[in-house]
């Protein structure tokens, strides 16, 4: 993508609304933009890191089993009349009267429509397991939106819901999900903490949230060191398999949310194992049994020819959310620094001088070359000074930047700069371009 | 995909409340399934597909230079008492209060919205032109929902606005839209025939719609079969070039809804050459000028330091309706016929005899071939007659069955299915994949 043809609109100002550095670098940065209180637009450079954690979320869904389907945003509110959380979701939904006066409401979550949906095709215990997710925007009318996208009211999430014969067959759901949490928010270069927590409103006895420490979470958490070091379920686990060892592994050491906090357990962490830190919550796993099945009525034949009430799970990772806390979790005070499975581009291309036929030339062979081995790159050709170029796309945060300038093209060199360490080193036009292809698709 | 671990409900009944044939076949074949009126879930089936046509308009639209977006679906009132339109609106429009009593609205179009963004970033014509979109789900409480996600009340929709300083820029804007839309149609499929057509209430004096001749559609249109006869612009088409003839032959034949219908003109065309037939709206082009960056205040200023209002065009696609617009234009007796660019699955494999050693390994052999060589493929692996097998298949429509049994295995050979044609030869197994790779990656 050519600057000169997008839509990065770079604030100078620090905006003053913005109380954490990610909102403050989703505004300076030109990624979101406020429409009304938690309510946000997602810029070009915004939406193409959106795009991004989708897939990674969709191929750890897929590839733990899970099946995509779409369900809309307005719900009627009968459906959730036969759930009995109608009237006991409170404020926080957002109830809507179309023209015919039927009460409807923009979706919170959506256990009560994947319930309907199960109950209306599936009949047989043949037919389970069956974990359907999907990836929709939500709202939750939050009394104060506040952390930019970090607690916005329309927000977008990935949910996914199993159906299982039994318990133990659930827990087998729950435990895949579980190691494709891990390795999701791995991809993204996050270090996310299962945590057993309180299951809330959704209901249900076993629930883990995912956190990650960062300074400005909302939440107080504690855990132990050795969960920082355990090693992440590879691409090549076989999610057919009995998961629960590294479900155990992961949920020996102590690590626990400050609803669910056990001071005592917590002391018998060796002093300087402990970790009492604050956590941004990206996602939450619930299994809740019978809660929905049994009054909606959900349920299979089994091979007894006796019929079961299915039991059920929930599975949310926060997908708007997880920018800012990447975002918290990689920045200096330069800028964002993305990890390159996010970046929205993966290089910048600087040019020092457009307007000058060489060096011109050589950023169009640079952009042509880059391109076609499948590296997505920001081209800045626009005539603006050096520091500008420079400053925007520190701010920015691509993992690389390639630097061309008249005088360096006369020595038959450019500059590559890795945006994480700061580095920089002259290198040949070809060297530049086989240690970019090196790098992003070795 | 194995069908044994897929979500796909076909029903063997018809059901009675569809009315026309994509609306029967899309819930036959399990592709989405009614939440409330007007309001649709998209099952896997039918979300594979959504994703498929997304995909082609973002690329068309990028080829052409548009940049894309996101904004959100709730909208504040305020910004619509800007234009003028919130009043106006009418029943059609979604109306919400949230709990702090803020009035706010579903998003059924966002030319407020983005006029609102461009004023807050764009202030010189060298950001100029400038062409931005997104695809997002809108809400028109439609009184009479009917054909299913045909027209829907919440619906996916494709809306691009450009941005230029008088009115010769933004005709060419108009026209890269233009040579857009005829490449996207295409592309899946689709024979879409440009219209001159009313502006209704988004307002300006230049607009087309692109129409697909169907007996279903909601429309009487009117052309010369001229029009049919048209090369569409190739994909080196250069869209900073004077698009002005592609528009120009693809206008000088007649077309029109029945609204803009001139029956004299029409009694020009050579009796043999006239086409009236009925039509579904798949695309929606405007210019309106200063419509709506007059009253918003939407100016830059021009190279002698002057200030503009900026002139704007807005352009729709339908992609929820798209999926109807295709099952409409290709189906038989039988069920869907997917054309291959937007097809769930490229191939059906059947498997004749779940559970017999070398029929099974043969399936995951070409399972595993056709998944390397980037084929989608929908293996029927599950233990049912090869009649229902043969009837979802035709039913759901995939270009391609490769049928896989005991005997023809016997002889060295399996079955390759043709959907559109109905053809099949007997082929080695080496031959078959050959052959798909050939039609398929070719």
């Amino acid at each position: 993508m050519r600057l000169s043809r997008y839509f990065l609109p770079i604030l100078k100002e620090t905006p003053k609304e913005a109380e954490i550095v990610s909102h403050r670098l989703m505004l300076r940065a030109g990624m979101i933009r406020q429409e009304s209180a938690g309510i946000y637009a997602w810029l070009p450079l915004g939406l193409r890191v959106l795009r991004k954690i989708e897939r990674i979320v969709e191929e750890e869904q897929n590839r733990s089993g899970a099946v995509q389907l779409l369900m809309p945003t307005i719900q009627a509110a009968d459906l959730w009349r036969e759930s009995g959380r109608y009237d006991a979701y409170g404020k926080e939904m957002l109830r809507i009267t179309d023209r015919h006066e039927r009460e409807m409401l923009y979706g919170p979550t959506n256990e009560e429509m994947i319930t309907e949906i199960f109950r209306a095709y599936i009949r047989s215990y043949k037919d389970l397991p069956l974990n359907l997710y999907h990836i929709q925007w939500k709202f939750r009318d939050e009394v104060r939106p506040r952390f930019g996208i970090m607690r916005g009211r329309e927000f977008l999430m990935k949910d996914a819901y199993s159906f299982d014969t039994d318990k133990e067959a659930a827990r087998h759901a729950y435990n895949r999900m579980f190691v494709a949490y891990l390795r999701t928010f791995d991809r993204m270069g996050l270090k996310a903490i299962p945590m057993r927590a309180d299951t809330g409103p959704i209901g249900g006895d076993m629930s883990h949230e995912f956190i990650i420490l960062a300074s400005t979470g909302e939440s107080e958490v504690f855990c132990s060191k050795d969960i920082l070091d355990l090693p992440i379920p590879g691409a090549d686990t076989d999610f057919a398999s009995d998961l629960t060892p590294i479900v155990e592994a992961w949920t020996t050491p102590y690590a626990a949310t400050d609803e669910m906090h056990d001071e005592a357990a917590f002391n018998q962490v060796a002093e300087d194992r402990k970790v009492s830190a604050r956590g941004i919550e990206v996602g939450h796993i619930f299994y809740f049994g019978t809660k929905y099945s049994e009054p909606m009525n959900a349920k299979v034949t089994l091979s007894d020819g006796s019929e079961a009430v299915v039991h059920m799970g929930s599975y949310g990772i926060g997908v708007s959310r997880l920018l800012g806390a990447i975002i918290e979790a990689h920045h200096d005070d330069e800028g964002i620094v993305w990890p390159a499975s996010v970046a929205p581009f993966h290089v910048g291309l600087i040019n020092l001088k457009p307007g000058d036929a060489a060096t011109d030339e050589a950023c169009a062979d640079f952009y042509r070359q880059l391109e076609n081995a499948g590296i997505e790159v920001l081209y800045d050709d626009e005539d603006t000074r050096a520091g500008a170029k420079f400053a925007t796309m520190d701010l920015i945060g691509l993992p690389w930047q390639l630097i061309v300038g008249p005088r360096g093209l006369k020595d038959g060199v450019v500059e590559l700069k890795n945006r994480r360490s700061g580095e920089r080193v002259s290198l040949s036009p070809q060297e530049a371009i086989n240690r970019l292809i090196a790098e992003l698709k070795g």
